[in-house]
């Protein structure tokens, strides 16, 4: 069906604008001739400029966009903020039919496809829950007012993140130290704790980017301003402090749409008992130490009923390891 | 192509055989008419008779047999134990070309291909890794002189079998107690410590099985006998002692080929450590705890390097929770 692959092709392309979007949306779109024939189509990256991706679609497309059909991830925006309201593009564009997968949930923004209606313009609204799942960090920042926060931790079986003398590298294979740059990439920001910054000492910043991530150094030890954290690849913001409300207003602030949290227990665990994880991505290496440092602790569970419930989204294997998303579905 | 199909057959024939054939091995055999045509198959099972699986094929073919095809997952024992010598049995029911997957590494059974390529009967060995799968307990018997041990653990996310309370049931869902079930009737004796015998009070037999698994209660705590491990549906053996080789060297004695562990910490992580697990069956349920029991402890392990290592064999999905089958490849 004409929908099914219009809505795979901005799957595609709302892959390839994860991470360079914030604080706006990830939204892709696609003209199409009245006989289904691809015309132009773009996604939004801020990097590039500050056109969303209608405009960058219909700039591609020119005249040819009369009369044609837009697909697009998301209802148009309606209002002026850095740029002029897209369905006013649209309209002026000569579009003449529009079909869009996920209503804007931003009072401010929201009303394009009321506009859109009253220029004469058909308007569907089709849902898609691929799409809806690609945007789903600025939803929850819609919804919930920070970021979408995504835990991530490399495992053993038995759930250690070191051995008892403290070694950790590498407990996951090379593949999926690979995805892990993937998902570096895709996202806004990257939180990690002071001990991590010093003992680890990562730079973050994934292999063939520059400038993002947005490095977040969380807790109150003192990390040496030589260190990789503070490189010149991207920025780097200090949270002096161990409370969470005040590392999460940093974050909301900033209006990053998905944080990757890559904290050790003592951070993570104070994020998860706090109801401020979305997500938890899991690589287990197949591997035994029996002792050592647990990926997770101090949740204030003393019984199996208050368990924290998660639900697997997808899993995979990355070499030796197996890779599982978790969501969860009943916080604390 | 005729072979593969035909080892396809043996393969169903041989799960169908799982947990039935012990001290002997869980043969299956099946007859082919020259142009491809199943004739007759049959496996071993010793709960309703001492005839291995060529003879159960053979007594079914009769007189069809002559001049046919067998296939067979284990090369044809050549001595008389219980029963006769299966290669005479084929030699005399006129079989004219044997197939087999696996070589006898047993010095007192083996010789067969031998014996009938002296009947002048064509034998051609081809060998199959999924047919050596199903037949790997008995083969690791015949290597290492006890049985296979597979460790099976029912955990969280955060490797925890009990919450800090005690409180444990039920960890995983329904879905992978039923599979569960499944490994229990494939198996031909199941461990558990005291402790557990005691707590959980399981009776370990799988519903729809009677006599069968072997109950194997370890440890040095009274377990009442009214408690469900000592009810009538199948043999139980009481090992009081806390000593390894002395659980393995009944476990050798009774001649299992595959032995599950369903025991807690303490026990698994002693038959771990001492490198008497050869498999590890991880349930692993979409709940996080922070705190509670770990599902093995005090490997002696205090650096990463010395981990013990795994490979994944298979992973699946039962319900909500994931399973994921691993081998050891790197013990202590």
């Amino acid at each position: 069906m004409f929908i099914d692959d219009a809505y795979a092709h901005l799957c595609s392309l709302s892959h390839a604008g994860l991470g360079g979007t914030y604080p706006n949306p990830n939204v892709a779109a696609a003209i199409y001739s009245a006989d289904g024939k691809l015309i132009a189509d773009g996604f939004h990256n801020r990097a590039q400029s500050a056109d969303h991706a209608e405009v960058v679609a219909l700039k591609k497309a020119g005249a040819a966009a009369r009369g044609a059909t837009m697909v697009i991830s998301l209802e148009p925006c309606a209002h002026t903020g850095t740029t002029p309201p897209c369905a006013q593009a649209i309209i002026d564009a000569g579009i003449s039919q529009v079909i869009y997968a996920i209503t804007d949930p931003n009072p401010i923004a929201a009303g394009g496809a009321q506009l859109l209606t009253a220029a004469g313009i058909t308007v569907k609204h089709q849902k898609s829950a691929e799409l809806e799942f690609i945007q789903r960090a600025w939803l929850t920042k819609q919804l919930l007012g920070r970021p979408l926060m995504i835990w991530k931790v490399a495992m053993t079986l038995d759930s250690k993140v070191a051995a008892s003398d403290g070694t950790s590298q590498w407990i996951s294979g090379p593949e999926s130290r690979d995805d892990v740059q993937v998902m570096r990439a895709q996202s806004d920001a990257i939180v990690i704790g002071t001990n991590t910054a010093i003992i680890d000492n990562p730079h973050l910043v994934p292999r063939g980017h520059t400038a993002r991530p947005v490095r977040i150094v969380c807790g109150e030890q003192v990390v040496p301003p030589t260190h990789n954290v503070f490189d010149e690849q991207a920025r780097t913001i200090t949270v002096k402090s161990k409370s969470i409300p005040e590392l999460m207003k940093v974050l909301s602030d900033e209006g990053f749409n998905q944080v990757l949290v890559e904290a050790g227990p003592t951070l993570g665990s104070a994020l998860m008992a706090t109801g401020n994880i979305d997500e938890l991505i899991i690589y287990q290496a197949p591997k035994l130490l029996g002792a050592g440092k647990e990926f997770v602790n101090h949740l204030g569970i003393s019984t199996l009923a208050d368990h924290i419930g998660l639900e697997l989204i997808s899993a995979a294997q990355f070499g030796g390891d197996t890779k599982s998303h978790y969501r969860i579905v009943k916080g604390r």
